[in-house]
């Protein structure tokens, strides 16, 4: 696949069905991109794709290695990012960052995004999830025993995406983004960030989008799969 | 791009918003499949792929034939069609096909399936429609100047796909058909259909699917691209 064009596997229509018991090996995820985000089976934890590494955010907010010879994933998406722009900015949370990128990329309204800010952060919240307590479990019910926690003058990475309007059900629409920090020992899904120095941004415009179903998975096949996710799980 | 994957250039969201003065060269479609529908610019008319040729079905249902290398096209979905099961039946209408094709694949529920109806068809009643009277006039405006016909005892081929519910705005969920008679001359968006002899079906599963954004294009930028399509509009 060339440099950013989104690469994904599964649906998050399927996630909020519960469909995480299954899934492709994180080798062929990685034969896709480099960059990016996504879950475990039965949802357990956040991931994190950076430089070609992946983390996985357990639910008490520690991180382990994932191999990709043997981890199982039931959602991710990635690409493999080369920045379009870098550009160094103070910014108060998702919502300065947000005004950041619609200014930076004029003419990708309706485009794909792909993010990576690295820095120190005055402060930064996290979520991460435990996953499932049972098969099928939604994932707004999984979201329901979610751990916060918040980070103090801290130096890590955010990676993410921004999904436009219509790709709703299948990605979430609007932006997304989880962190991991500098030494690799927390991490999670992104709720608010403050920064009081220049942090870096990269990001790149991308109209190219790849989505690969789940096959021969019956979960998956028998899920209802709701175009509309639950927009306040992924917005704050 | 491999056998019976999915390539759809723009959205059915962005037809719904009336983007369609602008596209991408035919021969571009064609590099990613041999099969499939669409449209022209500025809506005029119905687009057929079939076997690598395309058909342009003219507001009046008159059917010239599509140059690759001069033709702009706003939106098309397409693939290099390889029949994973070809049947022979008898069917009464879109319905009868809908059971037939839910029956051969049932576990496709949640994928896209391509489809090749080829035979003697007792009646078939066809839409097509003249195209914008302006620039950004929507779908929904641009399909109450449609022209509707039904021909008897015609031989041809329908040519289409049914998207999974969850791809709704990005194409049309459920099943979308076109037809194009055997002698080429006429043809158009199937309302409804019956057959009398058995015609012959080929059909595959596909499970992935790659998008092409309009890039640099203004309108397709500008444009809301609401998620949810009028279905009564492809439904009859």
């Amino acid at each position: 696949m060339a440099f950013n064009e989104v690469f994904q596997y599964s649906t998050v229509s399927a996630l909020m069905d519960g469909v995480a018991s299954d899934g492709t090996l994180l080798k062929h995820i990685l034969a896709h991109g480099d960059h990016g985000i996504g879950t475990f089976l039965n949802m357990e934890g956040e991931m994190i794709v950076l430089d070609g590494h992946v983390f996985q955010v357990k639910g008490d907010g520690s991180v382990i290695y994932a191999d990709p010879e043997e981890t199982v994933v039931p959602f991710a998406t990635v690409t493999r990012f080369r920045p379009a722009l870098t550009t160094r900015r103070t910014m108060t949370g998702k919502w300065g960052l947000k005004e950041l990128l619609t200014d930076l990329f004029p003419k990708a309204k309706n485009h794909f995004l792909v993010v990576r800010v690295d820095g120190l952060f005055k402060t930064i919240t996290l979520r991460t999830v435990y996953g499932q307590c049972r098969p099928r479990e939604g994932l707004v019910d999984v979201c329901t025993r979610r751990t916060t926690e918040t980070l103090k003058q801290v130096k890590g990475t955010i990676v993410g995406f921004r999904c436009p309007e219509f790709a709703n059900g299948l990605n979430i629409a609007g932006d997304h983004f989880h962190f991991i920090t500098e030494d690799r020992q927390r991490g999670g899904h992104v709720l608010s960030f403050d920064t009081e120095h220049d942090v870096e941004i990269a990001a790149a415009e991308m109209v190219k989008y790849h989505l690969e179903l789940p096959a021969d998975d019956d979960e998956f096949n028998e899920a209802g799969l709701k175009q509309q996710p639950e927009p306040s799980l992924f917005a704050k």
